[in-house]
C-alpha cells in the first residue's frame, strides 16, 4: 500500500493533543476521519510528536498507507476539504517509501515557544501565545539558556507523568528572539532544537527561563536547576497555548522534492 | 473635562466596522459602553478612521473627554477591564490638551493589508488574511504599485458611496514585502500610508495589484485604470479580512512621552 508524509497545520485548542482517545477531540481522529472518507480501509497515522492538549503545529509531521495511490497535491487537496472546518491543514503532502516511518525515521524536532510582555490584552494573538504583564529582559534569559544547549540530564524539565526511558537530551539549539509589537510591548520567540524531547521539556525550560526574564531568577539558577536533577526544581511550566511544533526533521526532507 | 487619546486595537470580524450605528455591533459602541462603565457622562468617541466592517486595526486612535482626571495607564487598565472579553483593547492612553481630535488632528493614516498565496487552507491566520490558492509574483506587483505613488485622482479606487468632496489624494508610501509562511506559501504585506484614504481605496488597490501578481493583467493597466478615472476600472475589491489600521500620524505624537 502506498505510503504518505503528510506535514500538519493546526489550532491545539479545540483539541485534546494529537493523539486519539475515547471520547475526546484529537487531532488524529480529525485526521483520521478525513483520511476515512477517501479510503475504504480507514488507513491510521502516526506522527513525529504526539503534541499536548492545546499545543499547535505548522510542522507536525505524520505518514498514512492508503489502499491506492494519489497524486500528492490532490490527495492534500482531498484531505484538506474533508478537514473543513476544523483548524487543522495539511500543508504538504509526498509519497515515500514504506521505509520511513513519521516517528521513527525523525531525527529532529523544532518547537518555537511564543511569550508575549505587555500591559493591554493581546487582539490578534488571542490563544496563540502566553502573555504575561510584567516586563521581560532579553539577554539575561540568553544567558540563562546557554546553561541548558548539549547534553544534559533534564529530569528538572520533564514532567513527572513523562515516560521516556532516559532523562538525558541533547538540546541542539535554544535561541531567544524579542521583536516590538505593532499595538506596543514585547514579543520573545523561543526557538528549541533537538532529537527528542521530553514530555514538558520545552514548556518548563520556557517557563524558568521566563522567571529570569521576569527578574525573579538570576540566570545562575537556571543551571542550578538543571544539576539538581529534581523536579521540584523547575520553575513554572509555561501555558501549552504559546507552543508550537514547527517542523521535524529527516535524513532525507520527504517534501524537499 | 479632561481630554484622552486612545490607541485601539481589535478584530474586526464581530463588528458592523468602528461607527456606531443603531442594533449593529460596532467597535465605536464597545468603546463607549466601557467608558460608560467608568464615568457618568458617558462620553462620546471620536476616531481617527472610521474602518468598515471587518477591517481590524492594531493602531486605531480615538478620544473622549472624561469627567475626572485618570493617570493615563489606571484609565488603559480599567477600559480594557470593561472592554472584556470582545477582541478590543487600548494599547496605549495619553492626556491630551482640548486641541487635540484624534481626526482632524490627524496628518497621516498608516494601513497594511495581509495577502498569502497558498494552497492549504490558512489555520492560524484564519480571518485576519485574504487567502488566493494561485501564486502571486512579487515584481510586477511592486513596479504595479509605482504608478499609484503621489498625487492623483483616485476616483477608479474609492467605492461608489464614497462621500469625500475629491477624489484626489496623495499616497506617501505604498510598500509591498513578501515573506515565507511556517506552513509553506507566501505572504504579501502591503504597507500604505497617506494623509487620508478614500473610501474603500486600501482595498481597490489591493485587489487590482493582486490580479498583476496572478498574471491576470500586466503590470502597465494599473497606470491605464488610474489614468481612467472610472470605477469600472478597478480590479477586484480586496476583503475586509485582510486590512489592519496600523497606525496614525499627529504633528505631536500623543503616545511619545
Amino acid at each position: 500500500m502506498p505510503r504518505f508524509a503528510l506535514r500538519i497545520e493546526y489550532n491545539g485548542h479545540p483539541f485534546n493533543g494529537w493523539q486519539m482517545q475515547a471520547d475526546q477531540p484529537s487531532v488524529q481522529a480529525a485526521l483520521e476521519a478525513a483520511l476515512a472518507r477517501l479510503d475504504p480501509a480507514a488507513p491510521r497515522s502516526f506522527a513525529a510528536g504526539r503534541t499536548d492538549t492545546g499545543v499547535h503545529a505548522t510542522g507536525q509531521v505524520a505518514h498514512a498507507d492508503l489502499t491506492r495511490d494519489w497524486a500528492p497535491d490532490r490527495l492534500m487537496q482531498a484531505i484538506n476539504h474533508h478537514l473543513r472546518p476544523q483548524p487543522v491543514a495539511v500543508n504538504a503532502c509526498a509519497r515515500v517509501d514504506d521505509g520511513f516511518h513519521a516517528r521513527f525515521s525523525a531525527i529532529e524536532r523544532r518547537y518555537t515557544y511564543r511569550l508575549i510582555s505587555r500591559r493591554a490584552p493581546v487582539v490578534h494573538a488571542q490563544g496563540l501565545v502566553w502573555q504575561v504583564r510584567h516586563p521581560l529582559a532579553l539577554a539575561p534569559m540568553q544567558e540563562a539558556a546557554q546553561a541548558l544547549i548539549g547534553r544534559h540530564d533534564f529530569t528538572t524539565f520533564r514532567a513527572s507523568l513523562c515516560q521516556a526511558a532516559s532523562p538525558v537530551k541533547t538540546l541542539d539549539a535554544l535561541q531567544i528572539e524579542e521583536r516590538a509589537l505593532p499595538g506596543g510591548g514585547q514579543e520573545f520567540l523561543f526557538h528549541l532544537r533537538a532529537r527528542s524531547f521530553l514530555h514538558n521539556q520545552v514548556r518548563s525550560i520556557v517557563g524558568t527561563l521566563e522567571r529570569v526574564g521576569a527578574g525573579n531568577w538570576p540566570p545562575a539558577r537556571v543551571a542550578q536547576a538543571l544539576a539538581a536533577r529534581d523536579r521540584n526544581a523547575c520553575g513554572t511550566v509555561a501555558p501549552p497555548q504559546g507552543l508550537f511544533l514547527t517542523g521535524v526533521g529527516y535524513e532525507h526532507d520527504p517534501f524537499a522534492g
